[in-house]
């Protein structure tokens, strides 16, 4: 009997091994023309994630101001449509607390030239979380800030080699829905942030918490990291 | 040569048949504790359609306060986490443009009490629209203003009978990824509401385009509005 409950203390602890040091908080940078899905499809699972676990979100910009999804230029607005929405940051680049996990969205803002604060808040910021990870061409910001040097990652398949020249340094994997390499995490294009961010929640928090968020978002998600019509799709 | 011309022009008409009074303006409301991604998928594949159509988006609330989905008490909050986004309106009920189109979404918010403004509003505004979508729990809001008595609906599984009450006239239809009753559009829980928008897409303004906007969010959706495995996983 003895003997038993000590297997079972061994056994309790190893399948939650990597929960002795759970995330608990997390940030995300917000930056004009963000893409809606890339943050909203990972924040809401963290928003169901937030009734079970102790967590706290930091939404970070360069100032205050709410960041709008808004084209930044007429010729990313086509039609001159007048459709968007603000998100209200929580801290500034200065003012961030300290972070156990980053999320950089993608959208037609990764493409600016005037991202270098973002850039280099993810570069300064990297060496001091447990996890990272992109959704969607914030690949992108990630190679630019140099963290995405010999790692394996993946982003946006249509924008797949507007991307990828940004970190020639970096195994771009073509097939996959998310990539992970140590504790980066990169998921290709905007919906794909959320299988990628459902299956980070399964790898840390358990197969059983990941699955339930799921069901209660009515979600069914793509469990296979290399299933990826798009990859074909956009001739990749 | 004349005769092809004129059957070219009477196909294409065809074609866009339903396009000659195509929806413009796009309202949604905003509440307390409102679900994310009812309100972000949806908006997501408007964003983009917003690059091939001009349209333009409300996003409505009773103040033009920033509106969070922070849990409005502590029973909804059990393990104290910090963890919200929160979403600039543009208008408040009484300053909203006309619309073609309102979308009301779920969460845990449309349990609230307090919620006779928002009710209203989508009562009064209903007679003007081309069209009315809700996601999630917003049918409960939908079927509180009264505007789903007599209708084929849907709505979250999960949270189905706390839902239904509030539509005793209403056709609840358990099995439905979506349902589209004359111009009611009602989506099942959270992600379901991208489904249902892109299947609104397909409808109103062409299969290419909502296809189009599918492949540019990477999203497989659901294309058969009968096909959701959550009405047995919650057992309706």
């Amino acid at each position: 009997m003895f003997k038993l409950l000590i297997l079972f203390v061994s056994l309790a602890g190893q399948a939650t091994a990597a929960t002795t040091n759970l995330p608990v908080s997390f940030g995300v940078v917000l930056f004009p023309a963000f893409q809606a899905l890339d943050v909203f499809g990972p924040l809401d699972a963290l928003n169901l994630l937030a009734f079970q676990y102790p967590v706290n979100l930091s939404l970070i910009a360069g100032t205050l101001d709410p960041v709008s999804t808004k084209p930044r230029s007429g010729a990313m607005n086509p039609m001159n449509s007048n459709f968007s929405e603000s998100v209200l940051p929580t801290h500034t680049f200065a003012t961030a607390p300290p972070l156990d996990v980053l999320i950089v969205p993608g959208g037609l803002g990764t493409r600016a030239t005037d991202l270098n604060d973002t850039i280099d808040f993810v570069r300064e910021t990297f060496p001091t979380l447990q996890y990272f990870v992109s959704v969607c061409t914030g690949a992108g910001i990630a190679a630019r800030a140099g963290i995405l040097d010999g790692k394996d990652a993946t982003t946006n398949k249509r924008a797949w080699n507007s991307t990828v020249v940004w970190g020639p340094q970096t195994n771009w994997i073509t097939h996959a829905r998310w990539v992970v390499d140590g504790n980066i995490w990169t998921t290709s294009g905007v919906s794909a942030g959320l299988d990628g961010m459902l299956a980070f929640i399964d790898a840390i928090y358990g197969a059983d918490v990941a699955l339930n968020i799921a069901n209660g978002m009515e979600y069914v998600r793509v469990t296979n990291s290399s299933d990826d019509p798009f990859a074909d799709l956009y001739g990749l």
